[in-house]
């Protein structure tokens, strides 16, 4: 093992990390495995703090986490050497790390600051030719190479499955994808911080580009007013959904230049990343005053949302939630509201558990943080659509919003 | 087969296209094969011309693109019915298309404008249980159930490699992705376009950072400001290191609250998407007078991309086009210069064909478009990097860059 001269910025990782390790270890012995591999950007990046830029902007690159079920305190990095910068740059909380691959570093002469000499010394670690030799050789020297092990399916290139399974003939792999899904789906503190943030910059975004609406200007133009607000608060712009008109019916409107008129409706389905974490608000505006259908609906609709955050608490059914909105919707105002789902969990990823559907067998629990919604399109009409996003708490929940679901109605 | 009364945006699209028919043509011939399916969203947008948002922003969502190998142009689009809004507004020139999955949509009663009636078209397709189901229907009608067929590895999930070989028995399932970077190594003209107006927005996001250069100003502060630029101009911020001072040795800085000292180097090695299309240029400044070995240093890596550039035509190896630069560095000033490649293909990925190393087997062609690229990287003493981004004409190569790579000392 691979102990750097890190134990500060460990530390300090330890104290923000990301991955809820109670609930690690609590699913992997439900599930009987000794052990977990992450391999995809977010699975990565949640066991271990470390985000590795290459496997989050293309496929391919490879990044593994290496966790023991009954110690995962003891994981594992396997980490390519053309990303030992930001390896030493990061709040990565695993000391244990494994390289493969060439990268060229020159070296100034004399005595280095402390972050050109944790690349230093991650530069002098021995080298793996690739990175499945370099996690065989983290499983083998934990005495794993027999053992049951879920492996995150999500991220390993084509072949790979089978490659890691030839070396390893004696280990039994089982897919961790959705191990990880029901792990990732109980939020830390500090995942919990990043989603609030990422939650408000997006609000405020909205609120940046409805400041300039009026008559005949584009989706496009209000999109740039909506991103430039994302980027002032670091957030990375990721959703932008936004339409006028009958485009506002269109669930995943792409910004054009279509002027906005007196009485169009604007919808909002939209949110960035901060430090890596989504956010995922919907809102409705109308330039002027809303037609009085607009209005009923939309009333219906925002309703709907609100029944159901009312009835979020730990131990209720996910399907009930489903239930509260689409009946509240129908009551309130669209009888014939259909809908496949009424939100979902957020993370790292936009869908995390809960699923909020009729089906769904998910139960919430405190913690979960989750987007809230009741879209309605109608094609040559409009889209109506309020999204909140909020964790829950022992009690029910707590919002994330700072602004209501209300319609707004622009210059009235 | 369902042609839809598309017309007139599916010839837009296909004058548009970006997808370069005859290189396809020639590469399926060339291996045998009756039919090439696109999985991943490089692939499905370059096919198609269709930008599926889902499987953009996340990994799982599924959408198809089969390409029969004798007439390519009779090709079949296979698409969530959540993302038909999409297909509907976008200049897809692919007009058989099938789907699959449920989503509602309402509509509205009365005469419908264009693009809502397209989407009712589109929601009125027959609907597929699910996207493999879809794509085998589009396979058997077009005869091919038995014949042998390339299948881009990189966008499905894992197990449906295998579930669409039980779909069809008697068909030869060959792996797709090397043929599409293949074809994708040679741009058309459409994409060329966009690649220009990428890099050149990169350009202008670099002067807006070097803007607010001065004594103090964080790296965060000077990637808003990147950032900001980008999105004025309708680009997706994606790539951004920035580093000052030690912090530029570091390949994949991302950018931190470092002040800027007087001196510093400031490395910027960044780029964003314009129409889904990539960038990636890299500039060096100094605040105020650059020290002489950074002068030094920079002339070297400087006219290593230049001697290059300069060698660049079609017919010449790759290798060779690697070999020019690292000599050329080490006779102009760093003699001890080591990389393992000093540029890539640049496209929907930002790693296409061809890749500049001195192992490669890359050949040049015309219409390639490649980023020229000779980083240097000192731990403890600071990074230095040229990137200019160009395409391939019959008798050399013709820029995209508006910006020398020289030097910029601030305030000097």
């Amino acid at each position: 093992m691979n102990d750097l001269a890190l134990e500060s910025p460990a530390q300090f990782a330890h104290a923000h990390r990301l991955v809820n390790l109670p609930r690690l270890r609590q699913v992997l012995a439900a599930e009987g495995v000794a052990a977990i591999v992450a391999t995809s950007p977010e699975n990565v990046t949640y066991a271990s703090g470390y985000w590795a830029l290459s496997q989050w902007i293309r496929r391919g690159p490879q990044t593994y986490v290496l966790l023991p079920a009954e110690d995962p305190e003891n994981a594992c990095l396997v980490f390519a050497s053309s990303l030992l910068d930001l390896l030493a740059d990061q709040p990565v909380w695993v000391t244990d790390v494994r390289r493969f691959g060439y990268f060229r570093f020159d070296r100034a002469e004399g005595r280095l600051d402390p972050l050109s000499a944790r690349q230093v010394a991650l530069d002098d670690l021995p080298v793996e030719d690739d990175a499945l030799s370099a996690l065989v050789a983290a499983i083998r020297a934990r005495g794993l190479a027999s053992a049951r092990i879920a492996v995150d399916e999500l991220g390993l290139m084509p072949g790979q499955w089978e490659a890691l399974q030839a070396l390893l003939p004696d280990a039994h792999l089982v897919p961790a994808m959705r191990l990880f899904r029901g792990i990732r789906a109980v939020k830390t503190p500090e995942e919990i911080a990043r989603l609030r943030q990422a939650a408000q910059i997006t609000e405020r975004s909205i609120a940046a580009a409805l400041d300039i609406a009026r008559p005949g200007i584009t989706e496009i133009e209000m999109a740039r007013a909506f991103h430039a607000q994302t980027v002032a608060e670091d957030g990375t712009p990721v959703l932008g959904c936004i339409g006028f008109g009958v485009r506002s019916a269109m669930p995943n409107v792409q910004p054009s230049d279509t002027p906005l008129a007196e009485g169009d409706i604007i919808r909002f389905d939209a949110g960035g990343r901060y430090r890596h974490y989504r956010a995922d608000i919907a809102r409705i505006a109308t330039l002027g005053q809303a037609p009085e259908r607009v209005r009923r609906y939309h009333h219906a609709l925002h309703r709907g949302v609100d029944a159901a955050l009312e009835a979020i608490r730990p131990g209720v059914r996910a399907s009930r939630i489903f239930e509260i909105a689409v009946e509240t919707v129908r009551r309130e105002g669209i009888p014939h509201y259909e809908r496949s789902h009424v939100g979902h969990g957020i993370g790292l990823d936009g869908y995390d558990l809960p699923d909020l559907t009729a089906a769904s067998q998910d139960v919430i629990e405190e913690g979960m943080v989750m987007c809230v919604e009741t879209p309605y399109y109608e094609l040559g009409w409009g889209g109506l659509q309020v999204e909140d996003t909020v964790v829950v708490r022992a009690h029910g929940i707590e919002t994330f919003m700072t602004t209501s679901g209300a319609l707004v109605e622009i210059g009235t």
